[in-house]
């Protein structure tokens, strides 16, 4: 009597569809489809660098083939059939929203905007919206509403709001043209149930909470007036936008046979309401509470849940604190950093560009960052904490949490003569496990322990030097996620409780997650030696940052030297 | 009726002798010569990279071959010959002082010692004696002596007395059997002349004045009762050093039977008085009024001189006023980077090591390094000023002036994602710009303008880049000094003064000294967004080298990035 699930997982260049037996959570099918639309999936433009869209057909087309082809793997597993999947999970990249019509489809399947961009899905990357994130901040502290309570006090060029009112902006007539605005997460679930009408497909709390200053405390979605304030277009989208939103162990509807047919399924198959990519795959992972899931990739994602009684009310400097956006029942916080595995690519990449000899040589540009990758780590491994004399702030994209500015660069300070790339290499990891401490003792600071961190994503498994320097900045375990498509097994196991197959998402968790598959703690002398490093960089961290406008720095570079001696 | 002066300068890894016409300067014959103990010439320690010391052998040694190479090569010019010579002059880096026996021969040539690195010449770049540094310094507060007011208020752990204490603690047995101690620029002179005894050798001012707390207002050295206090052995060694300092328009000997006969020369040419190489250069560059030499090489050496009637008595920060160290007659003021071309080798060398290929391929070290510093030069030179965002210290090696603080180390910040390695070298080059910026200012505060710099070494004339920064950066025109060998030329140009040739180091200067070959000029907009830059350049100096204990440097990233942002 074997079951499984389906959990589907859109990301930023591509969309993987995996099949998992919903006794242990192993998975039996997988199947990548990458976007075929711009440039690795995304529209780019040539003028505006901050532009990034994605073509909503290659949502739908993806779907498709990549359950179609999870399932063909899936077939060869003995044992499994289609009639065994008890439901289906959807998690996708966002706040991606798309311009609808009033049946829900998108702008851009019909001839007359095919090819304007503006009228595609506004990816979660795009920052063309900066000035409206600022000025929807600015409104919120003006009015005096509380908004941005949950949301750390500042709106983002990435969310909702901002784009939806840049678009108004700057093609008025594809603002007009568009009935309601849904997010990617709510679009694929209502469009595989077969009816994607704005005013009743489900919509995703996470979606919601997260980007669109959704709280039932203040009526869901903000004010007519307020948006008013902003602008009357706005205000009065409101009333084609949505009420309520759900968590993903709500059911948004069943497979539609035309769907079905199309990846071989049978129709009626429960699908979960959908999320972002990271809260689901923080439950993967192992979200309860007392865990800090890092999604540690270009940048971070960090989720913590929280029980209603003993959670701030607001926590200053982080992205968003949800009911259910993680976790039915429990409140999800996010947080993230905006540069980790990005900022060891950009130093790499210096690496690169001169090994012209290299690349010459037949070895491909990829092949050649892989290299140097991996020779700087190894070199870096032999490094003590503390030895280098070095110290760095993890700027290079600007600090999403705990500072919310991207007017922020990089610093790297405590260079010699001997300096080497190995050393830099190894002081931008600690640069991050640093931020990454910031934000741990932030959250914690206000009232939400955090006692183990479980990673996931691809340098977690790839680099046990990361993993090792985070467990002795953090001081405290650092696990390893046990599956490696932790988003789209997150998916998966919602589909399990919104179809009712398991009562709850904990229970799903006992069964389908696993603990960490590898847990790397930290170690007694440099944790001693970070804890000293970390007090020097939260100095430079408030001078830079601004959190202190009477800054002494007249002993850090003496103290790094004196640490530096005593180590080597 | 042609005659010729011969110019002998000591370098950190090699020396050079020229010999040149004294009617115009021109370089008829030249010879370097490697030291061959040590890594390039440099004994160091795998356990103490403050370590530097040389092998004395390898100057007298030097001496000979240099010499004798540079007669062999003027020899093929028609119409020299030996007799013609009318002075030898001869420069040496430093503060090296050299352990030495009664006779004044240094103990390292005794089997005993000679592989003693405590017993050798302690290298001007030998930083271990940097406690005894401070302990100087703050004796010399502590008791109120003026010892200090002329080297800008903070003794130096590469010079003298740091040295000699600094082998009283660590090797009791060298400092007791050393009967005195001679500095590497009088020692040479002293052996070329036959007589090297300790009390009877001509002392350089230059290497006295700048560096050993030497001052006729108080009595030349300073008094037994301060040496005392820092320990009575020191106390003791004074009577074994000297009481009076010379310039080096006086004669210093004449060379001796054995030497001249070993460099194929005459005996009996007169040997002006040594010091050191800027110093030499400095004249050979142009000292006058209103000129600061700068000798640009792996560190600078910036030389001004300035009438004692108008010349302030001291100058925090600046390592010295001393009369007649230059030009006799005037007060030389000498100041420095402690990294210059080192900064950029140090960078350039990242991507040497990487670029195994292109080794194996055939190339040297050299080549490839020669090669990397060519392509960051050409990539760094089309960008504009400020436009990079980017802002650097210029303190790998610490800060020599006007902080005089070598627990001080490098830093760099406004990195982005998309910053290139061309951007930080551009970076690297200002930063050292902004560092020779305010050492110009201090001296100019202090009473001693300076309309004009003229450059010397390598760099200077390698690169236009780095010249038309500095031109933009200190804001006055930035001449490239005609000859290549300025130091050896100055060397010479004092043997022709010691001897009598001319009748003082003016006449000699205008013989055989000329105007800049290159003059590069400030351009108005680069030095503009120039100005802008250092003023938050002095902001980061100011709050990271201590001399403000309160900083506000909230808004220096997002200044930074405002000018870059206008300048792209």
């Amino acid at each position: 009597m074997y079951k499984y699930a389906i959990g589907v997982d859109y990301g930023t260049s591509s969309v993987r569809a995996i099949v998992v037996d919903v006794a242990n959570g192993e998975e039996i099918g997988s199947s990548v489809f990458a976007y075929p639309t711009g440039i690795d999936g995304v529209i780019v433009s040539n003028s505006d660098t901050h532009l990034a869209r994605q073509n909503p057909s290659d949502y739908t087309m993806g779907f498709i083939a990549s359950i179609s082809g999870a399932l063909a793997q899936a077939k060869k597993h003995s044992g499994f059939q289609v009639e065994d999947i008890v439901g289906i999970g959807i998690d996708t990249t966002g706040s991606t929203p798309i311009p609808v019509d009033k049946d829900g489809t998108p702008l851009a399947l019909s001839p007359a905007f095919a090819n304007n961009p503006n009228a595609q899905a506004w990816l979660w990357k795009d920052h063309t919206a900066w000035e409206e994130a600022s000025s929807i901040t600015e409104m919120a502290k003006a009015k005096g509403v509380p908004y941005l309570e949950k949301c750390g006090g500042t709106y983002s060029s990435e969310w909702f709001w901002s784009k939806v009112w840049h678009c108004l902006k700057v093609d008025p007539k594809v603002f007009h043209e568009a009935y309601s605005w849904t997010e990617l997460c709510d679009y694929v679930p209502a469009w595989a149930c077969g009816d994607t009408n704005p005013h009743t497909l489900k919509r995703s709390i996470c979606a919601a909470g997260h980007k669109a200053m959704y709280h039932e405390s203040w009526g869901g979605l903000p004010s007519k007036k307020f948006l008013s304030a902003l602008n009357p277009e706005l205000a009065a989208l409101r009333d084609r936008l949505y009420a309520k939103a759900f968590a993903s162990d709500v059911c948004a509807g069943r497979l539609c046979t035309k769907v079905a047919k199309e990846v071989g399924l049978p129709a009626g198959i429960p699908i979960a309401v959908g999320a972002f990519d990271c809260h689901h795959g923080a439950v993967a992972a192992g979200a309860k509470e007392g865990i800090l899931v890092k999604v540690i990739g270009t940048s971070t994602c960090d989720i913590v849940v929280s029980p209603k009684e003993t959670c701030a009310e607001t926590i200053p400097g982080v992205c968003g604190l949800v009911p259910g956006s993680v976790v039915p029942g429990l409140i999800g916080i996010e947080a993230g950093q905006s540069a980790v595995g990005d900022i060891f690519n950009w130093f790499a990449q210096w690496f690169v560009s001169r090994q012209n000899c290299c690349l010459e040589s037949g070895l491909s540009a990829t092949a050649t960052a892989g290299k140097v990758h991996e020779q700087l780590q190894e070199e870096a491994a032999r490094l003590k904490a503390g030895q280098s004399g070095l110290l760095a702030l993890d700027w290079n994209n600007g600090n999403r949490t705990i500072l919310v500015d991207p007017r922020l660069t990089g610093l790297l300070l405590g260079q010699t003569l001997s300096t080497t790339p190995a050393e830099v290499y190894r002081a931008l990891i600690e640069a991050t496990a640093f931020g990454a401490r910031a934000i741990k003792e932030r959250i914690e600071e206000y009232g939400t322990p955090v006692k183990e961190v479980i990673a996931c994503g691809g340098i977690a498994e790839k680099s046990p030097l990361l993993m090792q320097i985070y467990a002795d900045v953090l001081g405290c375990p650092m696990g390893v996620s046990r599956s490696k498509e932790t988003c789209a097994l997150g998916a998966a196991i919602f589909g399990t409780v919104a179809s009712g197959f398991y009562k709850s998402t904990e229970e799903a968790q006992q069964h389908m997650t696993g603990r960490p598959k590898v847990t790397y703690y930290p170690q007694k002398e440099s944790s001693a030696v970070y804890n000293e490093l970390y007090t020097l960089y939260k100095k430079i961290h408030d001078a830079f940052g601004g959190v202190v406008l009477q800054a002494d720095l007249s002993m850090v570079m003496k103290e790094l030297l004196t640490i530096a001696a005593r180590e080597r």
